[in-house]
């Protein structure tokens, strides 16, 4: 039993009984046998009670000073407690989980109370020669919080489970929240008193403020919401050199701005132990929208113009045809979106409207605010629709959407266990440049999978949408091939990420960088990340704070 | 005759011929001898021509270095080329110019024409051993472009007019600009297209956009447009050690915001030749609203609850009871703000609210948008409005302000030629900290200044606002000290500015903080400073930009 209950289940997403079956899915499963050939029976991953990891390399004086910092009950390094920490959910995280086969352990889990055990805790590690990687829910898609040793003696994850503290202020609509608190549990403290952070993340269940802030993390409300660096206000880091704080003021002119040097430092400045978030009342009025436009071409224009013309959505998702069509299947057969929104209904509207089935896009976008801020926003956004010639579906997908709006990652296990290789990467463009960027990443994808000889599929939406650019969030299936699974997947993953450092996307909208990507450099070219390692240098002047992350 | 014919008047705001005279305004004219005693006869500033300057420190080779980069006739060591850029436009630099005694001077002006030119500037400045000061409109009021010459042998100030073009790209809503372009002539050439940048700080007529991307500048705008941060997108900064050019990506998460560490430095890593910067279309309406409301706690309680119901104006100006008063008095005789609105009308609504003419606060809110926008907008702002049983104003003094929006500063001139000390100084803070910072610096000026002995006022108003904060600016006028003019006016400067920091304020929100405010430790602590330092180390490891400011 792992301490931090919290921590979602080994080797796959979340909890067992959450997650949908694609049993109950047969024409999804369909699809996929005919996507990418017919997949293998389910085979379940190791037991986290059967994973082996080395000998933990803390030496006994180090050991010691842990637990003086923060007491023996507080420092474990029990198997499994080592295990449960040192994978994040990336593919290749579940790959090595599946398997037992661990690229790195950390040595010991260290659970602080509060940020002074965290300063504490710093010093021992400098005295020790010891890495510290920061744990918030351990959910990083990019081996965030995986524990690379660097030159050090050995690794320690500190879960900061217990720095989990929600304070309100009204007056200013600010919240101070613990660098530990995970999603629901802050929602929920906010909700109780009329507001919310509007910050949801797929990851929303299991991962902390923290970690959204050490990321950069997006929510899928972020077009009227925020990305978290516009959502965080202030910010507290203990550093291996002190404390830094900054101030909490809506807008600064002094100088550089050190809140946006540590947000998105995933912990390699030290370790983010809260912030100060701005909150929203909650609205007086939420309504979802959805169409199917043409093509997708047709769609980003629709979106984009949307955007332009000053109509701010909170959600927005614009499937490509080939997502699309995927959902389309996912919806299960007991009530799932296409029979909701009625089979006949559409075929109709199709052929009304001459459409290719094969090239429609779903748009959903969903408002919150005032009913007249809502009524009026919907009846631009429908007299853009008619313009564009969209079917309209009324507000059926989007409640369907948020429905299930966190359960797509789950079905991810499933579909490791049936021999599938399943991954998503994402990016952030330019309107101008979102077509030619988009059709470089998919290429990219699609010729590495075809390279690696499996057959696969490579879908996209965009889901985060600004007046000068959106994101572009990309999902590839194909087969596994099994004996070289991990280069087959580095091939894919390479191609694609150096197809969108070449086409000036960025490398990460809001997954970060951690250790999987490309490194910074190939974001910002040397000088920006030697101005970056000059920063790092003075507040970690001794390299242990997340080694071999970022930069 | 200055090369650079943009930059504003010596020792003066701008333009005489634009200046407003204390001599048509005859009531404000009373107000003043009122307060600070009665005003000196105008005593007119020393010429430029007049000016002595010490000789020029640049070696015969450290000059034939900037002639070979970028010509002889791009190199200006004359008298007063580099007397008019050795100040901005801060008290300090007014005294300075206004009796020709110059802190320190620049001691040669060059003009690249593009980013090419800077670099190898540059170059030839590391290979001499020249401090480089970079100079947009020189509107700085903090002692930005003072030219220190920290241990270096000599200082020059790269004068960035040429850099000055802008492309627009209608499909993102981006446009490319020059660090040198001019407010007037990027608002000409983005308006021509239908399109707005919407940054109209006090200084748009003689300031830059590289000059608002070093300092963090806001507009007049910015609660709707945002402060010059958010709207740069992108920026390309040549240092010592090379060019660094950020993505313009909508957002990213690849690492802490590069972007984000470049934005306020103030020279002090290099020079930003150019930025790319969101516009929006120029919208299709427009409204001013303005109220009287009982005092200054009910102003801001109405203000903020408008911005966290979700209303967002494009102008908010609300005045403290004090420059409530200056502001009518301020209205020329021949069609001003009291006038036009009507005094017979306020009495009365005075009289029937029971209000304290004493104690009044003007708000004035503008609105931008589509039709059905602005109407659901002002209609918020109408029922809020008379929540608080404020008196409606109409339109009037919202158009009256705008007219008249950027000449406040001129009046200064004339102040000061009549023996008065006048400056303003600005803050940020959340909502539930404003009236306790706002109190705190009140006192502080109040003391200051009667500590030396003078008479004096202090007015505020809030002007940039948010859902979670806003911030204050503050205006004073008292009689200058003959002989211990800048003794007095530091002892008040520094007095409010402690008090801004003891009492959670930022340091600055819009003006930056330049030579002549408190260091950076002071609003981030040590450690921070130290993290910037590490940052400017790496991109100027010979500290040749822009000394002694910033940090």
């Amino acid at each position: 039993m792992i301490r931090n209950d919290r921590i979602s289940e080994w080797a796959a997403w979340g909890r067992p009984e959450d997650a949908p079956s694609l049993a109950d899915r047969p024409a999804l499963l369909a699809y996929l046998d005919e996507e990418l050939g017919k997949l293998d029976p389910p085979v379940p991953p190791l037991d986290l009670e059967l994973v082996k990891v080395p000998a933990s390399r803390l030496s006994p004086a180090a050991r010691q000073a842990l637990v003086d910092a923060v007491g023996g009950n507080r420092v474990d390094d029990s198997t499994s407690e080592r295990a449960a920490h040192s994978v994040g959910k990336s593919y290749r995280d579940m790959l090595a989980a599946c398997t037992g086969r661990l690229a790195c352990v950390t040595d010991a889990v260290v659970y602080p109370r509060d940020e002074a055990d965290v300063s504490v805790l710093l010093t021992a590690a400098s005295d020790h020669d010891l890495a510290v990687v920061p744990f918030g829910g351990g959910t990083s898609v990019v081996g965030g919080v995986e524990p690379r040793c660097g030159k050090h003696q050995a690794a320690i994850t500190l879960d900061l489970m217990d720095l989990n503290g929600v304070e309100l202020d009204t007056t200013s609509q600010l919240a101070e929240i613990g660098a530990g608190a995970f999603g629901p549990d802050i929602e929920r403290g906010l909700t109780a008193q009329g507001y919310t952070l509007g910050h949801f993340p797929q990851s929303f269940e299991f991962s902390t403020f923290g970690g959204w802030v050490a990321t950069r993390g997006a929510g899928q409300q972020s077009t009227a919401y925020g990305k978290i660096e516009e959502i965080v206000q202030a910010v507290r880091i203990a550093t291996p050199r002190g404390v830094i704080a900054t101030r909490c003021v809506p807008a600064s002119a002094a100088g550089p701005s050190v809140l946006q040097q540590i947000v998105g430092s995933e912990g390699t400045l030290g370790v983010i132990t809260s912030g100060t978030a701005r909150v929203r009342s909650l609205p007086g009025c939420r309504r979802f929208r959805a169409w199917f436009l043409p093509d997708w071409s047709g769609a980003v224009s629709f979106v984009r113009d949307l955007l332009q013309a000053g109509v701010r959505p909170t959600v927005v998702r614009l499937s490509d045809s080939e997502e699309t069509r995927w959902l389309l299947k996912t919806a299960s057969q007991t009530g799932g979106l296409i029979r909701r929104i009625g089979k006949a209904y559409i075929r109709h509207a199709l052929r009304a409207r001459r459409f290719d089935p094969d090239q429609i896009c779903l748009c959903l976008l969903g408002f919150e605010g005032t009913d007249d801020g809502v009524r009026l926003a919907c009846r631009s956004a429908a007299q853009a629709a008619g313009e564009c010639q969209a079917i309209g579906l009324g507000s059926t997908p989007g409640r369907s959407w948020e429905r299930d709006r966190f359960t797509l990652p789950y079905l991810r296990d499933e579909l490791m266990a049936r021999g599938v290789m399943v991954d998503t990467l994402e990016t952030a463009t330019t309107w101008r440049n979102l077509e030619h960027l988009d059709r470089a990443v998919r290429g990219a994808i699609t010729a590495a999978i075809q390279a690696s000889g499996s057959r696969g599929t490579v879908m996209a939406h965009v889901s985060h949408v600004y007046a000068t650019g959106a994101s572009l969030y990309y999902t590839f299936l194909a087969r596994r091939q099994a004996g070289s699974e991990l280069d087959q997947w580095q091939a894919v993953k390479t191609a694609a990420t150096q197809a969108i450092v070449d086409s000036d996307g960025t490398l990460s909208h809001h997954h970060g960088i951690g250790y999987e990507h490309l490194p910074l450099t190939a974001e910002h070219g040397p000088l920006a990340v030697e101005g970056l390692r000059g920063l790092k240098a003075a507040l970690d002047p001794d390299g242990l704070m997340n080694p071999e992350k970022l930069v």
